[in-house]
């Protein structure tokens, strides 16, 4: 690039927006130093250009017409820190087919919409970058992408969301399902809707982008089999303990023999596992691969302050390989097969309801045996005037624990329908079971 | 680049220098699709070209003569994995001076000659990569320099030897010093000579790159305090259990009102941090700044696979950014000073063995209460016919404990000169209290 300084733009002003001018302001030498250039926000798009700002932007940087982004020749980078699919989704296309280089924050574009923004940008010959839609600073994208490049990672394991690790750790210590998510709440971590983060949607947009990037396959949320934790009841995260494991939301992502699976699930997680260890609102993901056996990032996943830094990092990352003629954009060469969700292999934990009298964990154990799912470990505890059951199985094919489920769900000491959880009792894909 | 076929020479062809071989080769198509360049080995040199290696090379690449890499035109990138610091850093030094890319897995030569290497390689147009310099393919430099270049990064928190990290797990569960390295050394994980491993020497080469690094300004091993592990005696870590914490080897480096502070030491890390979680051989790094509270990277730090994986890595990103007329190279741009050792300040443990009779406990309170220096918990255990004492300071000036031990030691009921070790108990600079 013949020029020091760039021009760049921000699609949205919000808290992230402000962070990176802010932050481009205050780091602006690091920034030189670091490669050569000066960033400078020149515009940055808002609904209502009038508006109180906490950080506000040089006179003339606001703007509500999109044409002052599109259509100034200056600008080569353009941030996305809007969110929701549209208008972002739109003007995202609209820039890049402009020949503009585009940075975006925004997870649910990319996991829904990615096929068609690469395209895009590799049509126009500029980059489309995403760190900061997975995980806020943490940078598991570029790790993936450029220090992972030969280790044909086949395993990607992550506490992705820090609403839910947040409430999962509270249960922990001892308060309810609906106490945690109060606190939550209460410091800023959940919603006031807090439905995107515990039914495990937001985590499996995050796991969709995380299969595509590793994997090479294109993987959208639809692709994603998804469990949030509003069915964890204190009674399991008890017996976790009792087992020695905690119970986290863990999103998944395989690749074994040609077929992918993705899931995101409550899973019980032994002790010394890497991610047992990820607590409160952090995020943590291992990446699992040929070359390296398991490196873990761990992090704040969400902020943003931590969100702008990533988008800013993905800026740099962009300036720092103009002019290679090579563009760092879509991931995905192949399409691999998903596996069918009733070949799925791992050993599971389910907790009954049942009546306390002779000769039910006779018929329990019948259930599973007749279905090839054997028992590991298993714990009976008094609950009001009948008994929980708290099953352990060794790696078992989720099709057969399901009907086993359901057979038992239908006998007539059984109080409730069971509900399975894999469990994930050590490191490596071979030991784990949960390939 | 013209040309999509990038030739590459290795300097070594052991262990290392074959899984580069061997990866370049099985990956030529991943690498090809993300760089848009596939790497070959052209040229490999070693002492003895008949030397039987597992994974030979092609014909005529193997060679005795630096010349034949030194003077070939086509060779851009050459790849450092002999180790030593001579010859290996002479070579390197005509490399770069010659205009050729360099890559190298050196600690020993980065943390000693880096100010000279860097200077020659920015002189020649070309750059000098070292990711796997520290811990192999956790790609701690890279996340430093390229995803964390706003944040302001103050401290560096480091399990840096997978060796002493295994031999200190072994002793938590209870063998003793010795045995714990007879069973690294039977697993491979320790040399027969473990002086550098055990001494802390290791680490502290590793912790002088990263706060070079991290701080801009340069680092070299003899800025480096260090204490090794030999000093720990099972007291210590049944101590360390009792008080909810277990040892480690803790390399920190931390920059405080423009002061520097570079150490590597045994210290009783609280059961919660981070640190505390990493198990055996692995290695794991906490990156705190500004705009990203922390980052963990944990993985294998050692091991030829995955040293080969970021020697790769380190090509890869030599190849993306050539043409761009920006190099990375030496991360210095000014010079700190360094905290005086004794201004350090930090909560601290240490054990006192002692005649078992009345008014001990009031002499050795009444000495570090002269100093300022003030307890925060204490236990006493019966040990043969005296007693450990076992005490955990609130924070206090390193000078002023050093002082307090040397007058403890020469107390008449004190039985030995007494060793402190700093006491990481929380997160974040200022909980810990560790800057």
């Amino acid at each position: 690039m013949a020029s020091v300084d760039v021009p760049v733009a921000l699609l949205g002003y919000g808290t992230v927006g402000q962070a990176v001018n802010r932050l481009l302001n205050d780091s602006a030498d690091d920034i030189e130093r670091a490669t050569g250039h000066r960033l400078r926000v020149v515009k940055a798009l808002v609904r209502d250009v009038e508006k109180h700002r906490q950080f506000a932007p040089d006179a003339g940087v606001l703007t509500s017409d999109i044409r002052d982004v599109l259509d100034d020749p200056e600008i080569t980078v353009v941030a996305e820190v809007m969110g929701g699919l549209e208008p972002a989704g739109g003007y995202v296309l609209e820039l890049l087919r402009a020949g503009k280089n585009v940075v975006t924050a925004n997870k649910q574009l990319v996991a829904t919409s990615g096929a068609k923004l690469f395209e895009a940008a590799s049509g126009a010959g500029v980059q489309l970058r995403f760190e900061a839609s997975v995980c806020a600073a943490i940078p598991v994208i570029k790790v993936l992408r450029e220090s992972l490049v030969v280790t044909n990672v086949h395993r990607v394991l992550g506490i992705v969301n820090g609403t839910t690790n947040f409430v999962l750790t509270e249960m922990e210590a001892g308060s309810t399902y609906a106490e945690a998510l109060a606190e939550a709440q209460a410091r800023g971590f959940a919603e006031a809707d807090p439905t995107a983060d515990v039914s495990g949607a937001d985590a499996a947009a995050k796991m969709a982008i995380l299969a595509t990037v590793a994997f090479h396959s294109r993987f959208t949320l639809a692709d994603v089999d998804v469990l949030g934790i509003d069915s964890i009841d204190p009674l399991d995260v008890a017996a976790a303990r009792e087992l020695d494991m905690v119970i986290r939301l863990v999103g998944s992502a395989s690749l074994s023999d040609g077929h992918v699976d993705v899931r995101v699930r409550p899973a019980l997680v032994d002790r010394h596992h890497p991610l047992a260890k990820v607590e409160g609102a952090f995020n943590a993901v291992m990446l699992q691969g040929d070359a390296i056996r398991e490196i873990t990032l761990e992090g704040p996943g969400a902020g943003g302050v931590e969100t702008a830094s990533a988008v800013i990092a993905d800026m740099v990352s962009v300036i720092g390989t103009m002019g290679t003629g090579f563009l760092q954009n879509d991931a995905v060469w192949r399409e691999l097969p998903r596996l069918p969700a009733g070949e799925h292999r791992s050993p599971f934990y389910f907790r009954l309801s049942v009546d306390d009298r002779p000769g039910v964990l006779a018929r329990v154990t019948k259930e599973l045996g007749d279905r090839d799912v054997s028992v590991a470990r298993l714990l009976q505890h008094p609950n009001g005037d009948g008994a929980s059951l708290h099953v352990v199985t060794h790696e078992a094919r989720q099709g057969s624990l399901d009907d086993a489920l359901v057979a038992l769900g239908a006998l007539d000491e059984v109080r409730s329908r069971p509900l399975a959880f894999p469990v994930i009792s050590d490191r490596g894909v071979t030991e784990l079971g949960w390939a």
